[in-house]
């Protein structure tokens, strides 16, 4: 039914729209503000965007790069010099989070390490469970970069006899739907990555959510109802084809400029 | 090595990190500008930031399904109220492109359509190969989003003996990835996905580009090294987990504030 289907995209690369048009507004409000008076540091973070989260993540990433080079100690200037990243907004995004650089000093790469990880919440291990264990979901299962992050595939679910208690290639176990809820508790699952047809998409995510989990990746094309306090966060591939066909038509997509 | 895959991880996030603050830093600037005198309405394409081309997608669907619902005109006002897009950026964005709307009426939904397939270069149909025929290979092959929007999947690459020679679920061949360049000449592909291993992802991206593909999607978590003509964009899935983890330590994930 391509009616549906189209539907279905347009819901997806919707949120995906929102949340830049948002996120973009926020930031450049606060940019704005920023020739008034600094940004006042705060110890909570009650209120962040995802751009925000997405780039603490990197410099989680350099972090660990560095530690594992050696280094002590590293300033927001090198940092950006080696990642290249933009120093005043590495100033900027830690000092929301609290005090964290030392005068003459720069930043513990240690410490720092450690605070941004308690900031994005990895300083406990979070479980994973895949939903669909079609190409897609075992493909997940097994991708490297999730374990390396702290976070743990503990299953994968489906409804086809032939699946169910078979498992991925890195031994991920593959389980009965049906059984969701109960995995779910026993498991200590907080985060489900949806890789089903976008026909049962919302099939599943009710029973995603009726299992109590309050965090969702979702790679199906198709618009998720879910209660305000379940967060879902859409993988849109097509918008990445798409900026790379303009890219091929016009030959010169901007980094630095609009 | 997990020090490798780490520094390839380090590289990936920060050139998605470097896209997220260029591009604000542009709009940021644009969005500065614009108190004081509103864009120039241009006719070429010559410097447009990767968010706005995603932008542009997101309109194109949304187009779609007003097509599909027989609406042959919309407003900005109307288009942003039934997508939850913003008016005043859609504005913005299309008459960067030329003056499409007009007065009293808004704007002609096919006509609009078409030029933005034709701004995006997807008035002619793009072929797309895909590199490595693993799990993500495969179900990228039979992804229904890419087909809807006009790309093809031409074929699949891969050097295992007992993969080449089969297709995906879909169709979809896989050749070779010795005759690479035979293939990519003979099907005209100008896209390429990379979905093989991080350790051989360099290796594979030199024989991409020597094939001629001036376009290439990373699924792979490491540094590519391509010379300037060639634009490469990255996915990273765990910048996503991680901010559903922060989600799940804060509960708070501004969309509208920062």
């Amino acid at each position: 039914m391509p009616g549906r289907e189209s539907g279905a995209e347009v819901a997806m690369a919707r949120d995906i729209s929102m949340a830049f048009c948002y996120n973009l507004a926020a930031l450049v409000k606060q940019r704005n503000k920023a020739g008034v008076r600094p940004p006042k540091p705060r110890q909570n973070a009650d209120h962040v965007s995802e751009l925000t989260t997405n780039r603490l993540s990197v410099y989680l990433r350099c972090l660990t790069e560095l530690e594992a080079q050696g280094a002590r100690t590293v300033s927001s200037q090198s940092l950006a010099e080696q990642f290249h990243l933009n120093a005043a907004q590495i100033r900027k995004d830690l000092a929301y989070f609290g005090e964290f650089g030392v005068r003459g000093v720069g930043y513990y790469v240690r410490d720092l390490k450690r605070h941004l990880r308690q900031i994005l919440g990895l300083d406990r291990r979070l479980r994973v469970g895949i939903i669909g264990a079609g190409n897609l979901g075992l493909a997940l299962a097994d991708y490297q970069g999730f374990r390396q992050e702290g976070f743990e595939i503990a299953a994968m679910f489906d409804n086809q006899v032939g699946k169910v208690g078979q498992q991925s290639r890195s031994g991920v176990p593959i389980y009965d739907i049906a059984e969701l809820r109960k995995f779910v508790k026993r498991d200590a699952v907080s985060i489900a990555v949806l890789a089903v047809p976008a026909g049962s998409a919302q099939k599943v995510v009710d029973m995603v959510v009726a299992a109590g989990v309050k965090a969702i990746l979702n790679f199906s094309p198709g618009t998720l109802q879910v209660p305000d306090d379940v967060k879902v966060k859409g993988v849109d591939l097509t918008v990445s084809l798409e900026s790379l066909s303009f890219y091929l038509a016009h030959g010169d997509i901007a980094q630095d400029d609009d």
